[in-house]
């Protein structure tokens, strides 16, 4: 099979920084085109708008959606209509509603969707589910805080509504909580703190349980300056397990573990390859779920205004 | 078959209201029980707890749930890991992610679950599916206005965090919307509107479209005195349609429609006793997820606060 026809559509830092090298380094690619309303692309035909690129470059079997999330399902919609394989960023909408009817149409036409996930390929997140698999975790702490003055400066889609806020970074950590435990958890409680002045929360604290007696706490805080925080602690009857720097590291009862080196775009790119080549589709919105649920859920408050 | 055997947990006015008469009504049940912390029905033995129901009386095969959200999943998990069949009123759930769990658990089990959607039976529902079916829509006018105070007197939960407001009401009209409409929609803006002093909106402005030309505003207001408005109003190149009193009556073009007696929960039950017949299940959480996308998406406002 020669490489598969591949264009960007949204080009913004993530896609310089991880989507770019990934592609060029992975022969089962090809990148054609891409189509963004301020950007290019040094040395590739670059489009304003997907309509466009799609028209002027018929032979472009499959788009990279990177976008931010509102604008989303427009882009994933006309890919699939055209018959093109879609890769969505994460989150992969602003809303359930709209990837359930992605999902449907990649499957009426038999077209490879992907919800895409980076932190689940973290070097951490495999060998730590194998253990959690073998030693039934008992609570679960995740601390994900972080300087959003450094991560987002001036990024001002992430604080609308359907922005997500915190939960921007947060679903990351979502995303291996889901992946790692061996059971499917729910949220109990939240409450979730909105600058006055922002329509999306800078921190949560989130509880949920499974089925059984396992309970989960997760903490956002996108206010924190110093040290950042991107762990995950959970507890077992035969020791702790601990991911830290977002799933970089890995420690066991005490032990640092040896990992592989951190590759989660090659690997998310090896992964949407095998479904085109497959002819599937991998649509999982658990993380995204988590989200919405709480919001649905969870108590709001009112705090100080933010400005970058 | 015999007659199932069958239990309520959670006994309120809804019981009282539709669900006891519908199961009178219907030799498919036989109701053998009950289980709530306050309230008990005459004639029936009465439990405080569907553990002690369940251990006390193993012959039941099914439940139906009706406490208030927040509470259904421990008594559904309860249930179906006793290997009984399990009626959810709606809404199925205070997240969606417990549902998620709970289909899976039913599935695993082969057991049952019925998440129920009671507008979806009001007896205009049908006729306007079947002609939106052949008369394309190009938009959707929902109007659910009803008076709080004397729908939901006092009724504490329905305002706390995960009680849902005026989605309450607000999810039967999104049952009947997701029921009707030839396509998928979602949301692409919305307004919640929180009292001061409450955990849940009092009012809400939803935008959807489909992926063509159709475009839905919903509007939900706890907050009208006087007439109480729950129309959704159609329109199609062929005419307009309108379902009003909540599906009780259709105007098509103009002429009232002669339509079926109303039966919500006789079609409610009669549909749960086929799926157990056929070891089947029915879980359909599309209004609950447009609520969640709603609470993620929208914009809040506070207004002046609500008293009882």
């Amino acid at each position: 099979m020669s490489a598969i026809k591949l264009a960007i559509v949204g080009v913004g830092k993530i896609v310089h920084d991880q989507h770019l090298p990934a592609i060029a380094a992975n022969p089962d690619f090809a990148l054609l085109a891409s189509a963004s309303r301020n950007n290019t692309i040094d040395g590739l035909p670059g489009f304003k708008t997907i309509e466009e690129m799609l028209a002027a470059a018929p032979e472009i079997e499959a788009v990279s959606l990177c976008m931010p999330p509102q604008y989303r399902y427009a882009a994933a919609h006309a890919a699939l209509t055209a018959g093109k394989h879609v890769f969505l960023e994460k989150p992969p909408g602003a809303t359930l509603s709209e990837v359930a009817d992605l999902e449907a149409l990649a499957a009426s036409k038999g077209l490879t969707l992907f919800t895409s996930w980076h932190s689940r390929y973290a070097p951490a997140v495999q060998p730590a589910k194998a253990y959690l698999a073998a030693h039934a975790p008992t609570a679960m702490h995740v601390i994900w805080k972080e300087d959003v003055r450094h991560w987002h400066p001036n990024q001002d889609w992430i604080w609308q509504a359907g922005g997500l806020g915190v939960f921007d970074p947060g679903i990351n950590a979502l995303s291996i909580v889901t992946e790692i435990l061996p059971s499917q958890v729910f949220l109990t409680s939240a409450s979730l703190e909105f600058p006055e002045n922002r329509d999306a929360p800078i921190a949560a604290e989130l509880h949920f349980q499974d089925a059984g007696a396992l309970r989960v706490l997760a903490e956002f805080d996108w206010r924190q300056t110093g040290k950042q925080s991107w762990d995950i602690i959970v507890d077992t009857a035969d020791g702790q397990v601990k991911l830290s720097d977002g799933g970089a590291r890995l420690w066991i009862a005490g032990e640092e573990q040896p990992l592989d080196k951190e590759a989660e775009y090659p690997s998310l790119y090896r992964r949407f390859a095998a479904l085109v080549k497959a002819g599937r589709s991998d649509v999982d919105v658990a993380p995204l779920r988590h989200v919405a649920d709480a919001f649905m859920l969870g108590r709001r408050k009112v705090v100080e205004a933010f400005h970058d």
